[in-house]
């Protein structure tokens, strides 16, 4: 957990192919969530052209001192998009390996949404909630431990606890 | 094999997109099966969002003075989740290779259930055997030997042994 | 980013086994959009002959000097090409984190044409936008960042950009 | 190659999940073989819950003065499972690129049997032609190069050799 | 590019598994090469049971002194058999990071010939015509850029190259 007192930087690394900004929705959810609980935050953000693009300007803002990092981008509805997503997902992996930070993955699939309306919900609720994540991960760990195994999704509704 | 009078500490790390609290199950059982051998064990949590933020989390704790790992979580029953699944295990790999520490995987696939109390069935069961196992890894490797090619299965019923 | 007084060096990695020559039409967007813009940069060249030989070649020369570097390759169209695809994508993240410089991969798939003047389109096409985007990436990324999630694409038209 | 007058430790890891014990039967061939041709080996055997808790397993032991290793394991015959030998596979690869060390795969698939006996036969056959091709390798390499290309299988019949 | 007046170790890493001796075509065209243009080599083979036993043997190829390697293989036509192939080609493509130098990939899949005899002509074709381009990359790098995008092709005739 990091010291409430320094500023935490955060990389926030998105794509222009993505077709939302989905980016500024993270960005705003991290320094609003900051605000009201008076945690010191810096977002750095890099944009670059793909999903394949994020690994290792990831890795590098996270050598060069930002505590965690969330990285957004939208895998296109091909077979061969998927491909790509998994390469980018392997080396986001690789990255945090390398670093030993954490960086939440906010992939949208162009195909998930049942029209541009429902892929719009579904990006803004996936960047929110998950720029939420990260901001437990680095300043309330607590928060993540009390809702494990309790089912949370991200970018749809919640799925039903069992109890074991 | 670990002295046995020193506290060995072990990680587990969960998810919250799991739909039960896997990790509470396998903490039981570590605790329950140090307190009957008497093996002295101070277990490390830590719960991420989902099964993808495990290996960096899970990195950390083995460096930072765990002996060995759980990991448990539960992909998803879509094809995407397939892949993230592959991810994160591709990368549980790794971070075992890197720290040269064991950490068994308990995932369970949301699918793998006919129903919700049979998918709750495969969770404790599977969360249970292998925090056994992990007891025996650490403490009790020739209860492992002992069972070579026996067809020993985790969350299903053991596979029948074939002579050679 | 890079000093504009000095001379930037970039790695052009291409394959005899590509249906037309993308590392020619790369490097004279290269070359066209440094001039427009008095940047200083030198293209070092490295043909190999299939995209699985990309990623040492690359790697090679981002470690003699190269500041970045765009990878030109064209899958061919069968199941296994695809997985060979993969290999190499695979094995240039890998040295991009190695060597902490970003390769912008321009891989046409040999059936991604509808016919031999279609896919010439997108080779020529695609191999232009992903040089100007690293140019972009090392010079002006302030491009890059004003089109963010604004569904830009390589090889064909942008897609719609949706308000989140 | 191994200098014969000193005891080569050779690492023998399997698994609780596999269903017979190819683990007993790659012992006795190694030792056998060594026997026959007065070469000194000294066997370290462990046993792990499952295929994916090989890989660490056996980096140990290489790292621990094992010269070489062979690795025994059964993965299941659902999909699934198919993913999960795919990433022991990888990993086993990396164990063997980070130790400088060959180790020989004996992997039966549970699906690769007509029915039991079959299954049990095939196993017993890769087990022991896998433990003879280690030998080779470490004592007596001429035995494989004068094998080269000619068809030679593990588990079944050989193929046809063609000549080029 | 290599000295040409110094011995340029060259290695061939090659299979029992495979149908043919694809080791001896490729030094056969190496030797020529050498021959007819007075470039000084020293082949050093090693023959390995199957290809998944080749990355870690030409890994240590590599880091005792050859200066690049071919790798020569016979995936089978089974699925896993395909799963097989890629984790060699990827451990492969890691060796070459891990070492610097470039291996050379002449797989030919079992399935590839319509009959035994085509067969057998992919794969001599395939193995002379990757043998003649390491020769290229090591003394002649210009050979290869000459035919850069010219759609040249192993095993197969050439493809149509498009002007783009």
């Amino acid at each position: 957990m990091i010291q409430k007192s320094q500023k935490t930087k955060i990389a926030v690394v998105d794509t222009m192919f993505a077709r939302g900004d989905m980016g500024k929705v993270a960005i705003e959810t991290i320094e609003k969530t900051a605000r009201d609980n008076e945690w010191q935050v810096k977002v750095v953000r890099r944009t670059v052209p793909g999903i394949k693009d994020i690994p290792v300007a990831m890795l590098n803002l996270l050598e060069q001192g930002c505590f965690a990092g969330i990285a957004l981008g939208m895998p296109g509805s091909a077979p061969i998009d998927k491909q790509c997503s998994h390469e980018a997902s392997m080396a986001i992996q690789q990255a945090q390996l390398m670093s030993k930070k954490t960086v939440l993955e906010v992939f949208v699939h162009e195909d998930e949404g049942k029209n541009d309306q429902d892929l719009a919900n579904v990006m803004r609720n996936r960047a929110q909630k998950h720029a939420q994540n990260l901001m437990w991960l680095l300043f309330a760990p607590e928060e993540l431990q009390k809702r494990a195994g309790s089912g949370e999704r991200q970018g749809r509704d919640n799925a039903k606890k069992l109890e074991l």
